[in-house]
């Protein structure tokens, strides 16, 4: 089993270090004819960069991603796209003092553990950095969702203790923490901002919701929607759980409250549950209803604090880690959570 | 992309419907000369099975399995293992009334708009019943694992708002709930009780470990050992969330809380955390500490409550189900819990 | 990667050793609403079953196919297909005095040096006998490409120098060996009573044609139609070659005479080739020409007369076969072959 | 089902059209530690490449191979390699005349016929080209496999009607149409100008050996060793056959001829066959016998001869291709035949 491809109708393999020549991806499955463009990518990479924001790393990646294949004359081939970005502003000697040293919280222990070897030089394929990758073979998954009308769409649902009081959709992409509710953001802002004096980091709370999805949508007895979802959410770096619809707070409610009973719609013509408790999916598959989920979103590895660690050899060192980190990662996370749904959802639809 | 396949290595194909002929399951990838019986089965089928105590369904389902293939002279040949459980005592009156109408937090509604078709008698494959076929898997699993002497854990760690305040491993397997605090599993059966008497069903948390996992077991960057984990543990009917380490919690922590500083124990002599936030996994890859995640159990869906609902022609009806449904399901969850994170971790060892 | 899976949108596992409980398949991928009885199935496994006549074996397999999942009051329900056939009439006498001594031509020596472990009992997996788990999944994929109106038709082209000098497909299934040509036929008939005699076996091949697939099916550049064809027929037992349109041929020509001029087909309205040297395969896609592939098939393994061989301890043995095996497999083989080819023909279908 | 990747442990995902920016692949799968440069890879290019001599294409096709992730300080990390090269030289206006008229022999038809689209320009993913991304991968994997002593030796075995009358392993590489036998070489080279004059192409045959491969490699039933193989050599472009042992030549033996005996060979102390007519494998395993297989390589379809064909539209058309293509491709198709040999044979080995 390898462990750098996704999806089977819609196949994406991604590839490259952090620190390496290039980051990219192969996206093989895409339907013929469809318009695509440099352009089409760079949006949704762009949302997922850094230094958005004085609240985001301050890195400037000037990555500019480029189509290689599977694309003439403005239309997709049906051939595998290969898109790349080749890595700049690479600033190696923030990792020089970290060689052979294993960050707390990051990877590096336990690919060295896997593989005997490791690129110590930022995380190489365990970094944030491997997502735009994804983000960008999400992009072409969000084009074909589009011409079905199906809409996704994620935001920070809390960080810390701050939670979103209100979710107004149009409020997402004006504040830098990708906040629906105007009020939260602001105290958001003002919670990493604190953070990031103290030289450390902290989590939260992002949620997906799929509109427009129909019904039937997801293959038992495994590759279930809301399976794949999961499978899909936890491969996300920082990701440490997943739920849909209720999740866990279903787990004190009783069975007459968590069902969601069915009454036919004259309006729409078709049948509709009057609550959504299930977050979209019974079975496995799409009841046609919103579908919603949440992931946690672990404070970022990366802090300037110091922390006590050993290198390969077991000898103990205290390190602080150095660079341009994001203290709360939520808002960088979410184009790629939006990304790897969308590959999710275009995978299962082409068996519809 | 089908569904009813799982894993790579030691790929696992499950059949059947709740009230069909028979529930099977075929295992490929068996290493051979593997002693294997039917009893080796049987015991884990029968820690899955209705009617072990009061407060589970009283259904008996004498559920005998049989090995069809893939084992000579008690050893396993290195061929596919089929086993199979003829479906008895199959109560379809119980079934008849509902015939036609979707049953609310079922999945008849969702089979029936994506096949155009539905097996009323039951629930067909989104049954509960179809995870036998895993649990029969998962016990071939289990061996292997075994003879590496890594231990598969499952309990329930809360009911409604009932929790588990210790975890004692030697109390699970002696109360019906399989609750490791002696005093939360009264607590949470007399709970269970009064449920039941309201015709009402009630959720839960059930957590697994794993125990001697040895570091570098998963593969980056999308069969992440917790993207596994995940995906397998949602595979499961009635599992709405998944979370690994501090979870959900994590979100609300600073980084340096939620970092597990690394030391060098000199008589394990091996690299080891001093605490254990991230459930054992960094990467997706073990760290060789104890994996621990949690799983959100709804509550069932089977209620004899009334309840409003529809049916195919979307006419409006109040159903009431009838039968011997479990009012927590969570106890039986977790020999299923068990099974996919051992076929999780073998076919991921099967890397190392 | 596991061996006993074929296919991915319509995908077949089978199970079983030759002399074990029980032969079968899971067909995962079948489209919801086929009308299917277990009277299908069995009308293709009763073409390929022994004693048809006196010049295959003259085993009795009582070979009768039960459904077991996957359909419900007689149509399919989109979920996976157990099909199982029960092993009667064993005549195990047959294979004690061979225990433990490798048969020449036969799998036994390389499944033990594989697994350490074989099923002495008749070949286990590596028998022909697990062919009939291909038929019965062939014949539901025939039913679905019968609905788009595409025919399989497998015959014998040759036996030993024997060759069918005209092709009338009403006479296939009117003689014993399936030769196209009435005279052949004879002669072959002759040819293998004659072997038989001799305690031998002889060979031969088989040509099959696909009428009527439309143009476009194919999946570059490693599933192409012909390569997915050449690797289902040589995954049958005794099949030792593949060759499509011109083959072997081919490599004594020109490209002037091998490539097939395009024109355009005013009553057909569509784009056709003069001729058909390719077997109605470009670039591994379909051309909408016929497809035309022969294969070889060895004289079968299993002889009466004596040869050398030795036993697992490397002692030397002197063994003659005994049983009731085809003196020639070839008309045996045709409805295994034409399964396969139907199976990947599904598959492909299935992304176009 | 997409079409571009092969393998399953040592999985390879291609990319690049032949005249677009750059061909490719991703190889995920490999090994960490393995020793690995640009070098390695560079020179089994050049054994593929055009214009190694003058009975070649004589594009100057500058193809410099490069690493883009993976490879660290001259180590493989274990995570994916991509390498690319770069498309330059590119003499575009040779296909201008040819735009939208399907060449005979060529892909152009089927690829707009599956995808409504294609990319006029030389052949796109159906051309040769392609396949230097399979020599790439198939670099690695012979450095896998000279790890375990195991070498494949690929050669032309005859032109047209001109055979090889003996096999001298060290002939091969000294003579440009890479023939084992020197005076058949000649032939060869004299019958292949005759050719080219006349402005037409020829076929022939490639014989691929696998030596010291050891018994028990290949997944029964369907990922037999030889069905791997038939698969992996039917994906490149210009094979129409495959044949293994004796293959067609089985077809007029009597079984009595095709088994191998077995016997003990003492000095060995390991179990070997008198002959191997098999071909080195049994039941889709290996017997530890050289792996012995021939393909058919059909007359390259671009051809400067006159050839009459249609455009999109159905408007017949005569056309002469020009450019500098190959008379006869065999020699330029041996290192991708080994390559991809060496890709089957590591994907089983890690099952072994």
């Amino acid at each position: 089993m390898t462990g750098n491809t996704f999806g089977e109708n819609f196949k994406i393999t991604t590839f490259g270090e952090s620190h390496g020549k290039a980051i990219g991806v192969i996206v093989d499955g895409v339907p013929s004819n469809l318009t695509l463009s440099e352009e089409d990518i760079q949006r949704e990479l762009d949302r997922r960069k850094p230094a958005q924001s004085f609240i985001t790393s301050q890195r400037i990646e000037d990555d500019k991603v480029e189509i290689l294949s599977g694309v003439f004359e403005g239309k997709t081939l049906g051939t595998p796209i290969c898109m790349i970005v080749f890595n700049r502003n690479q600033r190696l000697e923030d990792y020089l003092d970290l060689k052979n040293k294993f960050r707390p919280g990051h990877a590096d222990f336990t690919y060295f553990a896997k593989y005997g070897i490791y690129d110590y030089r930022g995380g190489g394929r365990a970094s944030g950095r491997e997502t735009l990758a994804r983000v960008a073979a999400g992009a072409i998954a969000k084009k074909i969702l589009e011409q079905k009308n199906i809409k996704i769409i994620g935001y920070t649902k809390s960080v810390f203790n701050i939670e979103a009081k209100k979710i107004d959709y149009n409020e997402i992409e004006k504040n830098p923490v990708r906040c629906p509710d105007k009020n939260a953001a602001k105290k958001i802002i003002k919670k990493i901002i604190e953070v990031q004096k103290l030289k450390d980091s902290v989590g939260g709370i992002v949620e997906v919701v799929v509109k427009n999805c129909p019904a039937g949508i997801g293959e038992p007895v495994f590759n279930k929607l809301d399976a794949m979802l999961a499978y899909a959410m936890l491969s996300i770096p920082s990701v440490k759980a997943f739920e849909i619809g209720t999740g866990f707070k279903c787990t004190t409610m009783f069975g007459s409250q968590q069902n969601d009973e069915f009454y036919y719609d004259r309006k729409l013509k078709r049948i509709k549950t009057k609550t959504n408790y299930s977050g979209g999916v019974l079975g496995g598959i799409s009841t046609g209803e919103d579908i919603i989920f949440r992931i946690a979103v672990r404070p970022t590895s990366s802090i300037g604090k110091e922390q006590t660690t050993v290198d390969i050899s077991g000898k103990e060192y205290e390190i602080s880690i150095k660079g341009r980190h994001d203290p709360c990662i939520c808002p960088r996370i979410i184009p790629v959570a939006e990304a790897m749904t969308a590959i999710v959802l275009v995978n299962l639809l082409k068996n519809a």
